[in-house]
């Protein structure tokens, strides 16, 4: 019997990603090590830790000088003013401040905590703390992944670099995707007919943020580091999208 | 090379659930036909509609007759009357409105666009219009789905009951969980060190949500009808959990 699925799989014996890492090279590496190669509609997620930190999007604290406006949100919100300034560095906005907590519009327009600034994960250099940052252009990331792998494995991949976001209304993370190439970020099932020849009214599914979720399933956190995860199974008769048809414009947002 | 992976299989040749039925029976019969079987650890992800439907969770817009609160409300979101009728009774306030849209906090907590109330995939009754709400108690649903799925096949599954829910601040909707039974719904990382043994200040992830997630991928909406998804090599050590472990308290949101 023919059975619809998908799987998922970790890359085995991903290194420790530094600044200046061919990142595709690194994956690649690990798939073929897996025997997986590279078929029609798989797509890698990757962790956007180890994109950034490929990309060397890390500040250390101790070349900062926080603004007076950084100064005065951190003495609200019980951060290093130093942190504080390289979160609004990255952001258009402050969405929500609470002690111990600020969710910021990133300049890319995801609602996030600390505008994605990490301080989690990342070495210290020299005792200094140091933190990461989201990359610069994480689609831009995920087509030059999609294309180098394209030309190593003979077909393209859809590549997601994906986070975890804190959600409204609902508690713990999910997985989310920043970045996507190859693949539609959303699909767009209205004006398909229901089981019963109805519209359907709203049904617009954020594809590539399930995929992220679905991945982050296997990602873990702390020491599992798992970063690189290959989906295989899924199928999309859409056009390729980008991050940022996920995102909601401000103008039709009513939580923000 | 021993590969740490995650499957997803859609259950095939499920009938269309009338209220009344034994959804166990039906979900262990393509289980059986699927060749699948219950492994430990496994999770079946089981969507809302067919619990409701089973359940028989349909109101006839006939039989409503709405107050002058759902009158009014009706008219400034330009929706029928008796339908906000249904969705006001299955609230416990209106969290966001504006003309075709009603963002509810169902009596559950869920915040969910029209409190879950649906009138998409509902069979037409004598031609009367017809509206679908989620189960009572949709951990009780999950909960009596495992049981009764672990008496026939000798292994206990999880279950989650998804819905598909929109977001703030992203397009498209996500798979949610909605009813959960044999698995935790967060798993709790805090405290645990990460990479470079600092100790992770956020990384509280909504296990359950990624699952039900992961699950949207394969069931499809319109006419693809794959309403039940068997997730098979997850992991977890917490202890199981309940869907309201996953709704912030209104106290903690900063959004509602």
């Amino acid at each position: 019997m023919s059975l619809s699925g998908i799987s998922l799989h970790a890359l085995p014996g991903l290194p420790m990603v530094q600044a200046g890492d061919d990142l595709a090279g690194l994956i690649g590496d690990a798939i073929a090590r897996a025997g997986l190669g590279v078929q029609p509609g798989d797509v890698l997620v990757v962790a956007q830790k180890i994109v950034s930190k490929a990309e060397g999007r890390v500040v250390a604290l101790a070349d900062v000088t926080p603004t007076p406006e950084a100064e005065a949100l951190a003495a609200r919100v019980g951060k290093d003013a130093r942190l504080v300034q390289v979160i609004l560095d990255e952001s258009v906005r402050v969405v929500r401040s609470r002690p111990n907590l600020l969710i910021m519009e990133h300049r890319l327009g995801f609602v996030m905590a600390n505008a994605g600034v990490d301080q989690s994960n990342v070495a210290p250099h020299d005792g200094a703390a140091r933190a990461l940052l989201l990359p610069a252009d994480p689609d831009a990331s995920a087509a030059a992944l999609r294309t180098a792998l394209s030309a190593r494995f003979g077909v393209a991949p859809g590549v997601i670099v994906n986070d975890s976001f804190g959600r409204a209304w609902r508690r713990g993370t999910a997985g989310i995707a920043i970045g996507v190439a190859g693949l539609p970020a959303l699909r767009d099932l209205r004006g398909q007919p229901d089981l019963f020849g109805r519209i359907l009214e709203v049904s617009v599914v954020g594809f590539a943020d399930e995929i992220a979720a679905a991945a982050s399933l296997l990602q873990g956190q702390a020491d599992e580091g798992q970063p690189v995860v290959l989906v295989r199974g899924l199928r999309w008769g859409e056009a390729a999208g980008r991050a940022a048809d996920l995102v909601r414009p401000a103008a039709e947002d009513l939580f923000r």
